[in-house]
């Protein structure tokens, strides 16, 4: 049977992949008096009273939305918000498998931002926190930036800040491997989309002092002018200290990282050898890799990492969301920052042993459920250190409370 | 303990009364493969085709949106949309254990009715039906007449409906008791909100011929002016065929059923002895009467209903929705009409077998879980036999599906 039968049966056996489920055990008159009228007036009215007690007696503590509008759905594009659905499903259930959390979708008919921010406040009691999904690049800064301004629970876009968390989990190995230091190296990134722009600013905020970012322009560059946005031209204040100009090739000679998430087939094999010594390639374009990762090992590449399954070190996003959000909401943080970012970036490398660390194994396997608990605690600690925690909790006991809802010993 | 402290703890005892739960197991990378990138862009892609595979590949067949804004939650009034959500929740719970319906709570952080209209079409795409709840009037009528006319699935406000389909039912049985027809009795409603002229409408639809309303100003006919809004200007149309003026008194004297959905101790007992012989006194204000019901009996009242559950005869909401909307989702009713209903309202009514119906025993336990996939038969045949349902399924299979959602055997 070909992936494709296999996924539509996959579905079509459970008609989806959600299901809403009540945590309350109803078997008489007297339990159906407290759930439901008149004892649910109870709650109602503490909550009225203090709207902090929603926490305590409702699910909102443990509830995410996944937000989108359909408008980039995986590689395949603006497909809309009801064909976003299975996507959106299925995020749900990697939350709950690998991070105990609730998760709910919320696919909007709308691709106008304004009415996607106004919807998202509306919707807002009934939840502990948000995460953008599939929403195009530059829509998704202007959403998410108003998003953590206007609403009192923590807000992430997973396209952006998911994927530079698993990408510099893998980075963090992978310069261990070759010895080198991320403040010393020179590290190009081609796609200036929400995963590009991200992966630079954590890179940025993690002390790499040599990052250029190119677009289908080429390098990115203060006052370039050309194909310029507000965010590109934000993160070219930061990035390109050399102000390089050019295109990716002229980019890449001498670099000693290249990460691509971007397009399939935009690097070739002579580009990795203009490369430094030790060259990293992560090639994570999806489905197709922006240079084949055989193609890359033949050019010399030392360490080379893809978005795909069936090649060594997935640079998959998975690793990262479910701990992390864990973590989030058991110490109710007010947002996600860029400490909390590194924090489950490092967790994530770490979690792969000095011993078991090798070229095709600088990440560990998303089905290794340790790794959750461990991101948990981690980015519990970095909220409660960086000031944005409500609560004060033992990142042992986040760690310990996540190892129970994910069932482990 | 007191029934407030019993609540709180059961509420506080799982933090909240739902949770999201994956019906996928994952336990392999393939698994994970097919759940999510890159086999979920095979649905994805089957829907954005034709949006029909929705239906089969994602959870919106059997997704009810649970949507307020907080503005009439029980009887507590205006408490917001982030108070109303132990109620949500509550009714989420009722969906499942009754009708094996997934339902989720929307409570909407406005009032205006525009701005709920707009916010419930833009996240239509999840969900395969609407629950409107605890929205006051006559906001709700507005609101709801809105939806079904601008969203492609079903609408339902609970507090009109529901309460007029379980109303009915308990009426059903109250005369078959006192030997009398609909179309002979006078009817007198007090309370012409959301409940009260839905009620109206639907006993007339069922051929009642002397139906009268009353609010706060007393009976309601044609232009009467004071106090009026279009709802009630409609529903004099059809109601109050002799232009009966004067008060609610006045109204109940040769009365043969007294149906209270108003506010506690407006009738007493010289207005019950007003009534034909053998009166019927519905008294559902909540949480007291219009007359308690020991004073209603005293007074010569041949059956007495309350909304309360420690009394005999409890109107009760929730034997009505879950059942209902099993039948409606079954069939993928476009909307539901009056005749799903009266046949949900007769199905109810029927499940108390003639050998044990008595003036103490008008309607069922809910906890009968046998009388919901008898509901969500009724409701789906007056759907396929009234034009509105989009598959045909035996009624018999709706039974046995719903029966084997709720674990019956």
């Amino acid at each position: 049977m070909s992936l494709k039968e296999e996924a539509l049966i996959f579905h079509r056996k459970t008609k989806g992949k959600i299901s809403v489920e009540s945590k309350s055990v109803i078997e008489n008159v007297h339990d159906l008096s407290l759930a439901y009228s008149p004892g649910v007036a109870e709650p109602v009215k503490e909550i009225a009273f203090d709207p902090e007690m929603a926490y305590y007696y409702t699910s909102k503590w443990n509830m995410v939305a996944v937000v989108t509008d359909g408008s980039a759905i995986l590689g395949l594009g603006n497909l809309g918000a009801l064909a976003s659905l299975p996507v959106m499903e299925g995020k749900a259930v990697l939350f709950k498998k690998f991070g105990g959390v609730d998760a709910f979708p919320i696919c909007l008919n709308t691709k106008d931002s304004e009415k996607i921010i106004e919807t998202v406040k509306l919707i807002e009691p009934v939840f502990g926190g948000v995460n953008l999904e599939d929403i195009g690049a530059p829509r998704c800064f202007e959403i998410e930036r108003a998003l953590r301004d206007e609403l009192s629970i923590p807000v992430f876009h997973d396209d952006q800040h998911g994927t530079a968390v698993v990408t510099l989990a893998g980075l963090h190995n992978a310069l261990k491997i070759v010895g080198k230091k991320l403040e010393d190296v020179k590290i190009v990134i081609n796609g200036a989309g929400a995963a590009g722009i991200s992966i630079a600013k954590l890179l940025v905020h993690m002390n790499a002092k040599n990052v250029i970012l190119c677009d289908t322009k080429g390098t990115i560059y203060r006052d370039r002018g050309q194909g310029m946005n507000p965010y590109k031209e934000e993160i070219a204040q930061f990035t390109n200290p050399e102000m390089i100009k050019g295109t990716l090739a002229d980019a890449m000679k001498g670099a000693d990282v290249f990460i691509g998430v971007s397009v399939r087939d935009v690097v070739n094999q002579k580009m990795v050898k203009s490369m430094a010594k030790d060259p990293i390639v992560f090639a994570c374009a999806n489905p197709d890799p922006e240079i084949h990762p055989n193609a890359a090992k033949e050019a010399g590449a030392a360490v080379v990492a893809t978005g795909r399954s069936d090649f060594p070190n997935q640079i998959n996003n998975v690793l990262g969301f479910p701990g992390l959000f864990r973590g989030v909401l058991d110490v109710r943080a007010r947002v996600i920052n860029d400490d909390m970012n590194v924090a489950a970036a490092v967790a994530i490398a770490d979690s792969v042993e000095e011993n078991n660390l090798t070229p095709e194994h600088i990440v560990p396997s998303p089905l290794d459920l340790e790794i959750y608990p461990r991101v948990a605690a981690a980015v519990a600690r970095a909220a409660m250190k960086s000031g944005v925690a409500r609560f004060a909790v033992l990142p042992i006991d986040v760690e310990l409370n996540a190892r129970k809802l994910l069932g482990l010993g």
